[in-house]
C-alpha cells in the first residue's frame, strides 16, 4: 500500500509517536490537573514539555500562550470568533479551506464584513491585492501557508509585514506547514498561529494547537472546568486554562510531543529537502505524461509536497477508486474542503486527483505513482 | 499505586482499549472522510460502529443523531449555547459543574435569564423545585445525572417528565453516569445527551459524545470542513457532519467503542452492582472512623461511586498529598470545578477529598484507604 495522502493525516507515524501515546495511558493515564496526586502531576509535566517544543520550533517566547485543541478547524475557529465582531472588517484568500471560510460565512451573517482575495490559477496571492484591501475597519487578515490544494505556498512573512505596518492582526493557517516550513511567529508578524497536531508535526488524531500573541484579547469558544480558579464561576483569563476547558488528549499531547521532538532530530529542513525532492520528481515525471494536468507552482520553491492532477476530463473520484483498487495508492479526489480554490485554479467541475507526500514516501514509492498514472492516462 | 480517582479519568483501561487504539493508528491511522481510500474507509466504519454501540448503550434510533467531540465539556457548551439565545431562560442546579455553569454566566451576559435551584445538604435536587421555576420563556433544563462531587444520583427521569409536559427541553450531563448507569433517552425524555468518552465509557482522553434529538435544531459552535457537501461555503445541516468540522480522533473513537464494547460484555448491571458494592464497603467504614466526615446521600441507591471525606478540618490538599506521598493512593482534593454544590453542601472553605471507584478497584484497596484515612486521623 502507497499512502499520498498525508496533506489529509500523515501516516505512518514514527514508532516513538505510537510508544509514547501507549506508555502515557498504560503508565500515567491519569486526569492532568494543576495540582494533584503523582500520575497526574507526571501528566501536566509531560503535557507542558510539549508546549515548549511547540514553542521552540515556532520562536514563541511564552509556552503558556500555546493552546492545545482538538484539531486545526478548532484552532481556527477560536482564533476567528474570538477576534472578530460585528462591524469589523476581515481580509482572507479564495485559497483557504472551509475551517476558515465557514467560520466566516457564520460571522458574515452577524454583521462581519468580509473581503475575499482572489488568488491566480497557480494558486498564488498577491500580497499588494491584501494591501490595498485594507480598510479603516479592517481587524484581521487571514491567509494559510501552504494551499491544501495546490501547494503553494504564501508570502506570509511579506503579508505580516503589511499586517503590522497597518496595525491588522494576522492570522496564519500552518495546516500544511507546520513541522515542515520555517514558522518564527516574531520574524513573520504572526498574531495567531493554528495548526494541527496530526499532519507533519507527526502526532495522532485528535490533537491541533493555537498560539495567540501574549497581550492580544482573544474570546474563548468554550468555557468549563479548567483545573484551576475554581472558585470562581466565570471562565479563568489565565493561560492556557482559558482556552482548555475540560479534559485534554494527555495521551495524545504527549505523542505529539514525541513527533516534535523526533522532527527536531531529522532537523525540519532535512525533512523539508526531502519532501521537495519528492515532489520535484513526482511533477516532473507527471508533466511528461500525455493527457495529464499538472495544477499549482510547479517548481519546489513555490509549491509544498501537495500536487493535484487530472487525467483528461475524467472524474477525479474515478481516478482516485481505480488508483486505490488496482494500484493500492492512497490519495485524494473531490474538492478537499477548499471550494474557492478549486475555482480559482478551475477545477470546481472536475474536482482533482491530490498527491500529497510525507517524510515516510521514498522514490520508488512516487515511480510507483507515476507508472500507475501512465497506465489509467492510455486507458482513459 | 491504588487509583481513586475515577471520577476524573477512568484508569486503567481494558487491555483491549490500547489495542484497538493501536492497531487504529498504526495500521489504518488515515482521515476518515466520506469518500475515500481504503484506509479511510476502513477508519470511517470504525468511527460507525462506534456510534451504532452507543446509540445501542443509550437507547438512540439513529447512530447520525450521535455527534463525536472533544469531551463532555465541549458536548455541554454546543447544547447549551446552540439552544439558548438572548431573553430565554434556562433553569438548572446548584449541584452542576463548571462546564455547565461557566457557559451559563457567560450566555448570562447575553441576556439570558438563569435560575439556579438549590440542592440540599447531601447534593440532592428536588424536581418540583425545578418545575416550580419553569416560565413561559423557560426552553431548556439542565441537570446533571450523578454529581462529580457528592455522587448524588439525580431523579432525572422525573425531571424529564417535567420538561416534556411544560414543552421545555432537556440536557443531561452524564460526565458520572454514562457507562455505569442506564440511561434511556427516551423513556427518560433527554432531548440533549452530553458525556465524556474517558470515564465510565472507557475510552481514552480526547474523545466526548453529544446526543441531539432527531427535530432539534441546536447551532453547532464551529465550523469547518466535513468532507461532505464541500461545495457549499455554508456549513451543512446534515447530521452528525453539521457539528463534526476536522478531522477527528479516529483511533479515539475506536477505542471508545472498544470500550463500550468491553462495558456491553462485561454487563452495565454488573458494573454497577460492583462499584456499588466498592462504595457501600467505602462508605460504611469510613464512618466509623473518629473525626471523619463523610457527604453525600450516604446509601448507595442514590450515590454513585463517588464519595467525598474530610478529615477533621484538615485541608483537603493536605490530607490528598499525604494520601499520595506515604500511602500512594491517588484522590482529588479541591474544589472538583463545583463551587456551588461545594458551597451547597458546605464545603466551600475546606473543599474535599474526592474518592472516586471504577471497576478495576478491589476491596482490598479499600480496605487499604480507609486504614489510610484511618492513621492521617489520628494523627492530625
Amino acid at each position: 500500500m502507497i499512502y499520498f495522502d498525508n496533506a489529509a493525516t500523515s501516516f505512518p507515524k514514527p514508532n516513538i509517536v505510537y510508544d509514547s501515546i501507549l506508555k502515557a495511558m498504560k503508565e500515567y493515564g491519569a486526569n492532568p490537573g494543576r495540582s494533584g496526586h503523582k500520575l497526574a502531576l507526571k501528566l501536566g509535566r509531560e503535557i507542558f514539555k510539549t508546549r515548549e517544543l511547540i514553542s521552540k520550533l515556532f520562536n514563541i517566547d511564552n509556552p503558556m500562550n500555546i493552546v492545545f485543541t482538538f484539531n486545526c478547524t478548532e484552532s481556527l475557529n477560536i482564533g476567528i470568533k474570538g477576534i472578530l465582531k460585528k462591524g469589523d472588517h476581515v481580509i482572507t484568500t479564495s485559497m483557504e479551506h472551509n475551517s476558515v471560510l465557514r467560520p466566516l460565512m457564520d460571522l458574515k451573517k452577524e454583521g462581519v464584513e468580509v473581503t475575499i482575495v482572489k488568488g491566480d490559477s497557480k494558486g498564488r496571492i498577491n500580497p499588494e491585492d491584501i494591501e490595498k484591501s485594507i480598510k479603516k475597519n479592517t481587524k484581521l487578515i487571514i491567509t494559510t501557508h501552504v494551499s491544501n490544494l495546490t501547494g503553494t505556498i504564501m508570502p506570509i512573512e511579506r503579508i505580516g509585514k503589511i499586517a503590522k505596518e497597518n496595525g491588522v492582526y494576522y492570522l496564519v493557517d500552518a495546516a500544511q506547514s507546520a513541522g515542515i516550513y520555517d514558522i518564527d511567529v516574531k520574524k513573520m508578524n504572526i498574531d495567531i498561529l493554528a495548526f494541527p497536531g496530526h499532519k507533519s508535526l507527526l502526532g495522532p488524531q485528535g490533537t491541533g494547537g493555537l498560539y495567540i500573541r501574549e497581550d492580544l484579547d482573544v474570546k474563548e469558544l468554550k468555557q468549563g472546568g479548567t483545573g484551576s480558579i475554581s472558585h470562581l464561576l466565570e471562565q479563568p483569563e489565565v493561560r492556557p486554562d482559558k482556552y482548555e476547558s475540560g479534559t485534554p488528549n494527555g495521551p495524545g499531547i504527549v505523542g505529539l510531543g514525541a513527533g516534535i521532538k523526533y522532527i527536531l532530530q531529522e532537523g525540519v529542513e532535512n525533512i523539508r529537502k526531502y519532501e521537495e525532492e519528492l515532489t520535484k520528481h513526482f511533477i516532473e515525471e507527471a508533466l511528461k505524461i500525455d493527457g495529464v494536468k499538472v495544477y499549482g507552482p510547479l517548481n519546489i520553491n513555490e509549491q509544498g509536497a501537495v500536487v493535484p492532477i487530472n487525467i483528461g476530463y475524467e472524474d477525479s473520484s474515478e481516478v482516485s477508486f481505480i488508483l486505490d483498487e488496482y494500484y493500492n495508492i492512497c490519495v485524494r479526489p473531490g474538492l478537499h474542503c477548499a471550494p474557492l480554490a478549486h475555482k480559482t485554479i478551475g477545477t470546481f467541475e472536475q474536482g482533482v486527483v491530490r498527491f500529497s507526500f510525507g517524510f515516510y514516501n521514498t522514490h520508488d514509492e512516487i515511480e510507483k505513482g507515476i507508472k500507475a498514472i501512465r497506465e489509467i492516462s492510455k486507458e482513459i
